[in-house]
């Protein structure tokens, strides 16, 4: 093979991993949003043969082939050319290293541990799950051991969904972010004014989606002619292929804020999808460098815009038009209510200044899990020790406590850090973003949320994966990540009495 | 190989060849269905793909190892192995003679080929596809002189769609059916009383909706929990799994019968996709034996169901509860309307008695081109020809005429029979049915639809594949296909003084 045929063959291994990709998020959108109910075994086994062969794919041995005669002609590789072969190696050696034996035991503990993860949430019974969380959690540290890593082991879990984060980061960035979270909540919570309870409906779907459509249309994400936007239980976004990208959105008939706000979070995904670099797919760079990342984007409409009061100050009107209840709430009303801060114990319904201590019990309980410091027994004990702790709050059952999170039974340990670096991140480039349009939030208050667009769009979503997710927040930033941009801007916010803050109102 | 790994080997490629096939129905369905508009490339390049991958399938040389092996002990074989071998060597000998060179020209052409039929459609002008028809015509010649055929150069093509039919029996069954027709149309024309206009609607989709469900609902087709309606523009039924049947519709708002009789059309294909032998798919007679077996179920559904006295006498309540328009509309008017005899330019809108003959012009038409008998430039004026003989109506312009369908530009030439096929298949089924169950008729009257459905499900449905279409028809009805039967079927209907006969109105 010579270097320009292993380029070649990396690349069309690439399109077609792409087509397969695209394939397989369809199954699964068509299973989420529109598969009848007798179906889903049916496609549940194709998804199995569809993975078997995208697998089949990535272990394809002509790619150590490949990769061994590019390695002696690196230096020669442009910038693309060096991370296609970056990408492949990561993937590759991971596949390598781990047995074939492992994965389908793996496999097979998540299928099973789901299913009991449920009935242990319905029963609110943690020990229904507990056998089942141990195994995953021997065979993951099983997979650690194969995959191999330095320093703490979950660094080797991290490395799955934040590629280059490290334990030794992650402990002293939030460190910062727990002091800086806990004080920022105690001054919250003593000069906590009362705010106002929103409308209560009926809002009927096909009002709320009026709003969700304009929202999405201000916000630039193409979905009538590259995407749609579906109802379902669960609301997520996929990436279809570079014109396809959907969002999906759930409604609640007694409250706006559900939809409107998990739109704007899904959209912000889709946005990221739609302006990843397309024409590079080849080189594998048309993904996000990390989940962490492509949260920053979702989370940055849904806070950063979508919570702020210039977004509201510019549409505001438009929401009461097309929710009429909301004309007896004020624009400063509604901007206390939906920046509302109390401690709960349910990190999806969190606001702002709590949500990263939700994550970090998850961060500290994983360590000791994986780490074995800590036995399946002890958790749930240390899970409302830590929620009494730094949020004050006390789960009744295992349901709101330990249980209430589906990825430890989907095997997915070390992805809750990806949220709250999200918020990070997504603070970090908003800081940047601020320093080069000094009046990005003036334009957002003028109803234009173009600018926002372009500037994310040029500074994150286009180069894609180019840059390992460290890299990026370095290049975009000119610093590496630090907590201290998120917490400056919920200080900002939530402390400086700023007209929207001042005009907090009593109730009652 | 041994025979027993033979049999396991074809057995594990049609299970791969039927995940495949969900795959790529699947793909098919999103593109129709909800995929954006600007996706619509890239699902086809996908599609491209699955083909290809579908193709080498079928292609592995391995197949024809595994079939010599079986050819030595083929009277070992139960039926299902038999037939499981036989289906393999007509697809493996199919594709291993026709050049891959010839496929890739007419796939060519097609592609260009509808591109130009659709302009010369919409310009009603023939010329503008007329090279783009010749060059369909040499490349389905071509193939049909690599693949072989005996006697007519038409039966290569037939036999893609109706295996086992020729030329030399077609010509005696449709010889028999124009005639029975042209002269059931005199004697119906000659006795034509004038038919109440339906009501103008504006139909509400929802209305219609509900409508189609209900009957839907009745027919047995599980369209709930394994299946769905969705519009499109034009509707198809697609089997995406065993129990994932979809069918699709189009809501006119100024007529309820379009939607109303193509749903039921669907249905009857929908049902048949549902009741197939699926604990067989290894075998690879989960599917039809032909396209005009399909269709002899639709239309089932569709005419001798949909377009009767009896199911309307139990259903008509129903429809008028849930059409208050029809409130005004006598059950016997109703009947008139839905069973209005006019010969007319369009195959689609043509009823029971004009339909075949619209059938019969374009098999008297395809035979000729095929075997080179008439030239492109002579095919408009024929078809006009044969219009006004058989029905006495004339295309003003070519877009109404020869450019209405478009399966020549699809290279289907050889498909149009299976329309007719399903007519007789359908009736010569129904013949047999009123032997077997004497009062099937008075039950449907009486609402209840599960004895046919139970009748065609143990006759016809569960077999699937095993048989093919002739044998199927002398199996089920114990002689080969006759076309009497459908012509008696017509003369009863349309000649009898049957109470909904007599009563016709007239109008003005």
């Amino acid at each position: 093979m010579t270097k320009e045929e292993a380029l070649l063959f990396l690349k069309e291994k690439r399109k077609t991993m792409n087509v397969l990709n695209s394939v397989i998020s369809m199954v699964y959108w068509d299973m989420e949003v529109v598969a009848p109910i007798e179906s889903i075994e049916h496609w549940g086994e194709i998804l199995g043969y569809l993975s078997a062969q995208y697998h089949q794919l990535t272990t394809d041995t002509r790619i150590e082939e490949a990769l061994e005669v590019l390695a002696v002609s690196i230096q020669e590789l442009d910038q693309y050319e060096k991370r296609l072969v970056e990408i492949f190696s990561d993937l590759y050696q991971q596949n390598k290293k781990i047995p074939e034996s492992l994965k389908r035991d793996l496999s097979m503990a998540i299928a099973v541990g789901k299913k009991y993860w449920k009935k242990a949430k319905e029963a609110g019974d943690y020990e229904i799950f507990k056998p089942h969380l141990k195994r995953i959690i021997d065979l993951l540290q099983q997979q650690a051991e194969f995959v191999g890593y330095q320093g703490h082991i979950y660094n080797a879990l991290l490395d799955d969904y934040e590629k280059g984060m490290t334990v030794e980061v992650l402990d002293g960035v939030f460190a910062t972010l727990k002091v800086g979270l806990l004080n920022l909540l105690e001054e919250v919570m003593n000069d906590k004014h009362l705010v106002m309870d929103p409308p209560k409906g009926p809002f009927p779907k096909e009002m709320q989606e009026e709003l969700i459509y304009f929202m999405l249309d201000k916000m630039g994400y193409r979905f009538r002619e590259a995407g749609r936007v579906d109802e379902v239980e669960h609301p997520f976004t996929i990436s279809l292929g570079p014109k396809d990208v959907r969002v999906t959105t759930h409604y609640y008939e007694d409250t706006i804020e559900s939809a409107l706000f998990s739109s704007m979070h899904e959209g912000g995904h889709a946005i990221y999808e739609q302006n990843m670099p397309h024409e590079q797919a080849e080189y594998g760079i048309n993904v996000a460098p990390s989940t962490g990342i492509h949260e920053s984007q979702s989370r940055f409409y849904e806070n950063i815009i979508g919570r702020s009061y210039s977004c509201w100050h510019a549409f505001y009107k438009d929401l009461q038009k097309i929710i009429p209840a909301y004309q007896g709430v004020s624009l400063e009303e509604f901007y206390q209510m939906v920046n509302d801060v109390v401690p709960s114990l349910i990190r999806t319904e969190a606001d702002e200044v709590t949500y990263s201590l939700h994550i970090i019990i998850r961060y500290e309980i994983e360590k000791l899990m994986i780490s074995g410091e800590i036995g399946v027994d002890e958790i749930p004990a240390l899970w409302n020790e830590k929620y009494k702790e730094y949020l004050g709050v006390e789960p009744k059952n295992d349901s709101e406590g330990v249980l209430q999170d589906v990825h430890w039974a989907d095997g997915m340990i070390g992805y809750f850090p990806s949220y709250a670096l999200g918020n990070l991140y997504g603070a970090q480039f908003y800081h940047q973003m601020k320093k080069d349009i000094p009046d990005v939030m003036e334009t957002v208050a003028a109803g234009d949320l173009s600018v926002v667009f372009n500037w994310l769009k040029e500074n994150v979503h286009s180069h894609g994966n180019l840059y390992k997710p460290g890299e990026l927040v370095e290049y975009v930033t000119g610093e590496p990540l630090n907590p201290n941009y998120y917490l400056d801007y919920l200080r900002e916010k939530y402390l400086n009495r700023k007209p929207a803050i001042t005009m907090r109102i009593a109730k009652g």
